[in-house]
């Protein structure tokens, strides 16, 4: 039976499953969750108001024993950017989502009243339940009610107080094998999904399976990919150090932004480094290799244990680590590790926030280098949604409003991560012209700036870097509509195997003859159609461009500024 | 001598002075302070980085016996719209700055240390000192101090903590002939002049005074001129009950904006109207006509005193009074004066703040009604600068970002006043294609649609209001640039004699030859630089909207909703 689109609406508290439309047959992911909100979704909508809709897609394989196949996007008008926006996740839903039968949830409308609901979808569809108890709890404590209230395989997909509190960086967060969470973070999807007043969504596949045309061919294809996977040395160091394994890496590369944004290098680099981790991991009886979801074969994720050996976070990852560390000049692991952990219950996104954080440090809201005082601002402000609190949870660009701060690093209102764009130029690009706001997963150009995958390119020179991002952005849009993890793009661009496997894994499962230009070319339209869903909500190029500062101030240690002129950053458009 | 540009560069702390360029010589008020920013300043600079700069000129006629005339624009790229943006105030600053010799005075740059300054003009230009008394203080006190320090003569412009706090919603205050203060409320120019370092500037003209090319038909005009201001209708109205003669009149049309947007009718405008308020300031021996500068025959500020007959505040105005009344439901007009002279004090925008505040009424910070829970968040949060004083300070749009409200009536981040666009279209037209953000001032249709002046046009109806609001923008563009108050487009609109009169005024001036169709030209070209530097900035036709919820939320009584489309909006462009 082939899937369909299950729609809530929560308006009038009515359910329904419908047939997939001939335009969106072919798209999964991201790609189905941007064509549903560039077709039903007013461009120029309040994205906390009653015509936004949220969307959950399964990618194409998600469901299927595809390696790595298990990533979740949901896609919104974003509160945060005021883009289209996506933001994806591991954790088993996407794959019990799949099994459901369930090719995209579509949640619109609001309710009427103040009730807080719940969503349990199954292959029959979706019921619609008034919720009460967990609202008000932050996502650990609500997630070990559900435990013992629905059996645990079910999958979840939850928002925290930040999300109820429609603060525009909550993020939506998902249970993964173990019973922890991993989070779609970026753009504030959490506050969408509480401006629904949805506080979870179950998924119980109960016997649902996903169809496989031709399971010969795809046990073969699944063989090459998994193999390609798991011989690239990229993915071996991430098995090993997780994502961290790159703040040695961009520190070196004088990229590493610290004290928000006015250095490349953190002298407390090593105490936050991924060996550094990766030891401490070992000492205190934590996992070094881990999966967020269950047929993953990289295993970036990692249990971190505190100093008592006691689980502390999972998924702990570079981004967040240097937000919480170097950008706010942070060199306690432990600190961060907490910090993870209490930003994770109040399911608000690590990156924003901690930048946010950072930027408020410059205005002298806190020290630079106070991690207790940091751990007292989320639990103290943001936890409890004070003033101080909102404007936290408001994001970066709000930190920056509220005190007059100009340094403030952001691209259409969303952080830039851990990648400084004047010393990495390619991250420049991507920031700048991303149809999401500043995101290093958009096209990560790390890959042949820094780490020497698919060829090589000075990351300080202008050269080559708006087609390198452009090719990656393009790739991107494509592998986020497979459900893959992005992390297969390193062997993508380096082994000759690698893609076509892919490509025989989508046509195994479908029966159909995609080729390689067939792929590239669903990841154009993708990108083509989150651009003009952005015109059409009143962004113009003007709105490509890097916050001044970049361009004035230079950063050590290179010395660097972003040069890129407006009419280079628009070339980026020319395909 | 033809008056000069005083320059004053904030980054080396230099000032010079300069000859007027030709492009800029036949402008004054507004259309030099917008020439000046759309040539000199970058449209997506950071408003309150080192790129941006403060703009002060006072209009053609200021200086000179011209009845009226005493009007200072300021202008620079706004903190709070991001738009180009001119506001102007009364008080003794525009009349005294024309008598030094200074056709505009440019401050650029920022200081590279923390410390403050103050700028002292005379005729020989600016002189540049450290300031620390006064930094820190509200206006009240601090005027108090530099009347001490200073002859009681000169002209003070002056920021309060909002603008030291660079607030979005800071102002900028000039002291009036009493020594009380007026404001250039709109757009957050305190934040921009706060951004600069600079405290206070004091104007002491010495024995300079404007010269006036025919002085015995400048006589002439100016008594035609000042006859028809007197004799107008509305103008003895104002005079009579203040422009707060208006609670009742908006409140019988059914537009008077109820409990943040909700309503057009409030329960409580019998004790906040300007009958009511009239009677007490009598009972209180207070004034009931009062002017803000030499020279106005109109006379629309009063003294208000409080229960003891003391001084409470003055140019107490009816958008300030609906704001903190009607939309935050306060029934109390002594609150609403007390909470006026805080806003004063603080330096902030009272409309911006009011609106403001009732979003945080719908967000339950506080309750409707609560008129001593506004005051305490008034003194305890935004005049210190807490976190919720920061959100509130920040303006509406802040506001409901924070706590995620969709009801939010700002138009390019700005707060709308006084008058509901559904149930009085033509101000909907001028708030959304106002070049500066919702703005009553910019093209004051309330004259046509509600008191018959220049003919009648059914409020409720669309027919011929993008024509009116239109006609009326290019109209106060010009009037704007005279330093005229744009109380005299009453007279204008109504008596063949009065725009006559004040050509004459400005051809006895300058000995030129102007004509009506020069002075509309000059009008329309005012708006289309403004324009054009908001399209440089980055903004499109789609920010000339409305929000959503005026069209699909009906106001009571009528029930009407905004019903113009994108495309009949734009219409208004074609001239």
């Amino acid at each position: 039976m082939a899937a369909k689109i299950f729609r809530v609406n929560m308006s009038d508290l009515s359910t329904s499953i419908e047939e997939v439309p001939a335009a969106w047959a072919g798209h999964g992911g991201r790609g189905l969750t941007s064509t549903i909100v560039a077709a039903e979704v007013p461009p120029t909508c309040h994205p906390l108001g009653v015509n936004n809709k949220l969307v959950f897609a399964s990618g194409l394989l998600s469901g299927t024993p595809a390696a790595n196949s298990g990533r979740l996007s949901c896609g919104a008008k974003s509160p945060l950017t005021g883009t289209i926006k996506e933001s994806n996740s591991g954790g088993s839903s996407a794959q019990l989502l799949a099994k459901c039968g369930c090719k995209a949830l579509i949640i619109e409308g609001q309710p009427k009243d103040d009730a807080w609901y719940s969503l349990a979808v199954t292959p029959e569809g979706v019921t619609i339940t008034k919720e009460a108890e967990v609202v008000g709890m932050g996502n650990f404590a609500a997630l070990e009610i559900l435990d013992q209230r629905l059996s645990a395989k079910q999958g979840i997909i939850i928002i925290g107080t930040a999300g109820e509190m429609k603060m525009r960086s909550a993020n939506i967060s998902v249970k993964d094998p173990d019973g922890n969470l991993r989070s779609g973070g970026r753009g504030g999807l959490g506050a969408v999904m509480g401006s629904k007043r949805v506080k979870f969504i179950s998924i119980d596949p109960k016997d649902g399976k996903v169809e496989i045309a031709d399971m010969d061919k795809f046990r073969v294809a699944n063989k090459a990919f998994a193999k390609s996977l798991i011989d690239h040395p990229v993915s071996q160091a991430l098995g090993t150090y997780g994502t961290n394994v790159l703040v040695n890496i961009i520190n070196e590369s004088g990229g590493l932004p610290t004290r928000n944004f006015t250095k490349g290098q953190f002298d407390g680099h090593e105490q936050i480094s991924g060996e550094t981790m990766h030891d401490l991991i070992q000492e205190r009886g934590g996992k070094v290799k881990h999966n967020c979801h269950a047929g993953c074969v990289i295993q970036c994720s990692q249990i971190y244990n505190d100093v008592k050996n006691k689980y502390k976070t999972s998924g702990f990852e570079y981004e967040s680590i240097w937000a919480l560390g170097a950008d706010c000049e942070i060199d306690n692991l432990d600190q961060i590790a907490e910090a993870d952990h209490l930003l994770d219950d109040i399911g608000i996104d690590s990156i924003e926030t901690a930048v946010a954080i950072g930027v408020a440090m410059e205005a002298g809201v806190l020290e630079f280098g106070d991690g207790e005082g940091l751990l007292r601002i989320l639990t103290e402000e943001v936890a409890k949604g004070t003033g101080l609190g909102r404007i936290i949870g408001g994001g970066a660009g709000d930190v920056g409003r509220a005190y007059g701060v100009t340094r403030v690093p952001v691209v259409k209102n969303q952080a830039i991560p851990a990648y400084d764009p004047r010393a990495i130029k390619g991250m420049g690009i991507t920031y700048a012209t991303s149809t999401q706001g500043a995101d290093h997963t958009m096209g990560y150009t790390i890959a042949t700036n820094i780490l020497g995958v698919g060829g090589s390119l000075d990351p300080l020179s202008k050269e080559g870097q708006v087609e390198l991002s452009r090719n990656l952005q393009i790739a991107t849009a494509a592998i986020d509509s497979t459900g893959m993890c992005l992390f297969i793009a390193f062997a993508a661009l380096d082994d000759a195997t690698c893609l076509p496997a892919l490509i025989d894994l989508l046509n195994a499962c479908y029966g159909i003859e995609l080729t390689g230009d067939d792929v590239t070319n669903l990841g154009k339209s993708i990108l083509k159609t989150e651009h003009a869903f952005n015109l059409a909500a009143g962004f113009t190029n003007q709105d490509d461009r890097l916050p001044d500062f970049f361009s004035v101030e230079p950063l050590p240690p290179h010395n660097v500024v972003w040069d890129f002129s407006g009419e280079e950053i628009d070339t980026f458009w020319n395909f």
